[in-house]
């Protein structure tokens, strides 16, 4: 198990779908730092079940409760200790899941793994672990902002439904207008209705989304290794079922040349930027002062109402039908867990740049 | 600068493209296998410039001396230390570099990061660097050979030009057929038309590497974050020019349905697979003992012959005309690396795993 | 800050001394091991304030609750995360203590570090934050008896009182027969009076811990770096108020000469053992199958209830003397934390060997 | 094995006592920097092998080279490997040793860990890799001084023989005066005849090496694990042969009451003081400002000339009586290890502090 990330500014990550409560520990968060409780709430809030008629029914009051690492509304230096019970759990649901393999989840490959699995949910391997990593993020967001850093990200494509503008034009400030949280209001209705469609049948869907990170100056990302599209990689890829990620022009781009692909340098009043800006800010491991921008790709929910076939822990042939609460596309809550994972990865490699000597 | 990867298998690399010679530290190899020079050279020999009419005309012949943790033939448990060393650079052929910013390179990064900058080939950030990751994975092949296990990567696509087979369907026994390193001979071609165009147009071209290791057996990788996934992503998007990453289906299939994508679990004579494999063979970021195969996305070439407009140093607008020997397409060479940085990725998880108590 | 320790079987710690609670992340815990809570709990009691007349007499009832990676009884592999909720704080004896630095205290460090300090107590600073090392190292006992390895501390020598016996010839079975935690009967009495004479007159005293462990095997130690002595004398400084580390001979046998230290090795039966052990148990970094042992230092409490000059925040000169509850002598409440962390240390290095090829 | 130390500012080191060579690679030091090669050179010399008749005999010029890292004269920020060539190996002199296991070295836990052990010279395990961390140490002394920080170790004590003064009251600048660094002439003078004493009778000794640290501003250390004593204690007790570490009053202070141990504050024209120092210049696991002092005991070095009873690899009980050529006393040797260590702990500590916000 790694249940930390980071180097300096490090999370560790602990609970299971239905157990006592998940929660989580910040460690290396600078001291000083206003927490708005509010804020990282409202961030918990983006995430929560329930939330709209194409999240899951389940509800779940993610209430975050902090332990520690706070005096007097400021962060101290210590570690920030925090953690949001459990609640609503239909433990029972998950009964007739103890003796089967849910294709596509991490039941069979956990059992083969520690020869144990809480079978309550997923256990572990639910997703519910990712509102920790919210409050993680908003955290590290509060620290950014103070930097003068952005981070927005948003549903950029669900199925075949795809936005018809780009990364770079996306309308940021429209991302919370719908509840699928496509900045385009067109392609956000059609990804509902597609949405809702597939709830209909008992299916699933996955898609992407994009995230656009604005006011990261020349700099940050560690090479050879520790490269800023390395860590957001990471990152990304560590988010329960996201199965790919590009940056810059990203796989979109796999047939322009060098001439089409390399971004020109310019200077205006002293200041260096780009003409264009294929590279997704990031050059050599290392931001170039233009927006950083990327893509996360997620496959679709793997619990469907459908019938499945699959075996028991015994090795039988079975079918199996889901009768938990789940989402038929888990993107619009992802939005602000791929948020949360890239201010964790940012700020750590902020920090993590030697002191001036 | 962060210049080690892993955490009990662990690689730390140095060198500069034009200063004394590249190379690095393996530590945590298990004591007792035997060091097979030939193979690493091999390896080596498959990455090296000028190895064909596409490759760079450079002659490096990158031969690999060993420092120590080496007795009688045999690993001894302690560190690793092994150095290539330089010979056949053309320092001079970038004295035009140093005040120069060239188009989406390291340069500009570089000197804003550290405020000091080798200019002559690129220093730190050329890829030459990744030689040295090909001996280090070369060394954890032989490791991973003795549990079974095997990695093959080959060039899925290059520019607009893709393999007609999906990647489970690749001939992995065809990829050293061909210069261009894929496995479809007649896509092969295509291939190799397509660079020698843009050679002689003084353009670059990038692509796609994907790669399939067999006889990992179930229960690799490190939730929450450690999965195998986000390993791999990590140590893929470390390599120079790549700008994506996916496994199993992939973005190609982004407009799956949960129903189509999810893979149904069967039990033939007490072992147990999954009548499709579209999880890349990895369900909860833990291999599931299926084959698993990932994609990498390439940029073309930073470098090309054809005239470019940057700035100065002195943030002047000028204009810029390569004259070192480059490569119009790092595929064919890149293909060791990728199967170096998985290697080296796996064989640390699978050291990572807890000693049974 | 840095509030995780180790590298396969870590423990992150949180929690200041008058903030909600303190606890922690066990992460890495092999699964399968049950969980017996009534140890835990077993081991936190011997740490316990108000235990005995020469403890404080602060009345904290510490009682662990366990937030997840148990399952049915059992750890599942997956982070174990524990709160002991504080209470009986009387913060308001600390309110004279927000503008004063306490001499050689933390008050004046914290505050230079992170520019704000929880003055309640001495915050994250204070002691109590042991409390959470027990746990973790009650954790880790459970696993290390399976493996067959016991660890034994006790207080050795108090201000200018020592035990009469050597480490190795103490009766290990008696150190919980008086509150000191001393195995001699004698001199275990000598150690009370000598703590109760100090308490009367309102001052301090510190001493030394030691620690016998039986049943490493041989081959524990990472050397170069992560040598056993260099982990244990890391894990024993980083326990508040330590000042020192010795092991085997130690300090005491400085002016041995190498014909007298060195340990003359010898088989029977098959069975390679030394005839002495003066080494410790530990030689080139690794255990070598005999006992481990090892001394810390502690230094006085530096609470006392004498008048003492000192300085405010706003650096004028004052006058302090402490009204707080607190120990004379914190050694016999150390006991269980040097085993602690000598436990958590171990299971890491046990962990940490690579896996068999 | 785990060959690299630190978090920020990192060593890897490798090689073998009678290998091809030993060496290391520093990562990440700033930027900038002039690397005084010299200077380097110089500190290596202090440890170099047959400096004075109180050495061994052997004569190894041990030259650095530097491979990467460096242009034109200063760091780049990229990691700095270098490598000193092994020479005047007698390989031969240890024929006798390839199936006996020296009493109190290392070589039954080196092959009980690894099954393969290089038995020329003690191989991994020889004291000759302490020259790879006196070339880190160089470098690292390199970045404090512009910080304004200065490390002085010197001998305290060789067998029964001891400093007169203090370690607060030694004369610093009179370390070099003698060859075995010890700074009262006379007390130098009692301690080089009684190492040539036991060199006649071929049995060695061991002692303290006391070191003072100036110039560390209050705030650096890390609580709760990475305290500035617990780095230093891990940093001391890997270095060959050291066998305890105390830090301020230390073990001779054990007797000390709280009211005799307390360093009282005290502000003059602003600067905050303390009127004694028993707390060694750290409070809470930070720097406060004073000097920083601690010792290191080294026990004897285990190589003799008189015959000592061991066993064969093969069990049998032999005598064996040493003929390589050895230190009779490594104090003085170790003399500038201890500063290297220091200087990496305390460099990675200051670059491991947040940046500020």
């Amino acid at each position: 198990m790694s249940n930390t990330i980071g180097k300096l500014f490090t999370f560790t990550s602990f609970g299971e779908s239905h157990g006592v409560g998940i929660g989580g520990i910040v460690d290396g968060c600078p001291a000083g730092v206003e927490l708005d409780e509010a804020f990282v709430q409202q961030e918990l809030d983006r995430r929560k079940p329930g939330q709209s008629k194409i999240a899951t029914p389940r509800k779940e009051d993610d209430k975050v409760e902090f332990l520690s690492g706070i005096f007097e509304g400021r962060t101290t230096g210590t570690p920030i200790a925090f953690v949001i019970w459990n609640q609503n759990q239909h433990s029972k649901d998950y009964d007739h899941l103890k003796e089967v393999y849910r294709p596509s989840h991490a039941d069979y490959t956990y059992e083969q793994k520690y020869g144990v699995r809480d079978h309550r949910g997923g256990g572990r391997s639910s997703a519910r672990e990712t509102a920790s990593r919210v409050v993680a993020g908003a955290i590290a967001k509060l620290v950014l902002r103070k930097l003068g850093v952005g981070i927005t990200a948003f549903t950029s494509q669900v199925g075949p439904i795809r936005m018809t503008a780009g990364i770079q034009e996306a309308r940021l400030d429209a991302v919370e207008d719908n509840i699928v949280r496509c900045p385009e209001a067109e392609t956000a209705q059609q990804m509902i209705d597609y949405i809702s469609e597939l709830k209909k049948n008992g299916d699933s869907t996955g898609g992407t989304i994009s995230c656009v990170i604005k006011g990261v100056p020349a700099g940050w990302g560690e090479p050879i290794f520790d490269k800023l599209q390395a860590r957001l990689a990471f990152a990304m890829l560590s988010i329960n079922a996201s199965h790919g990620f590009d940056y810059g022009a990203g796989f979109d781009g796999v047939a322009m040349k060098g001439s089409q692909m390399n971004d020109p340098f310019t200077a205006v009043g002293g200041k260096v930027s780009t003409t264009t800006n294929h590279s997704g800010g990031i050059q050599g491991g290392i931001s170039n002062g233009q927006d950083i921008y990327f893509r996360v790709l997620f496959k679709p929910v793997a619990t469907i109402s459908q019938k499945q076939s699959t075996i028991t822990t015994g090795m039988e042939a079975t079918e199996l039908q889901a009768r938990g609460r789940h989402d038929p596309c888990v993107l619009p809550r992802a939005v602000p867990i791929v948020e949360a994972m890239a201010a964790i990865t940012l700020l750590d490699l902020y920090l993590s740049q030697s002191n001036p000597i």
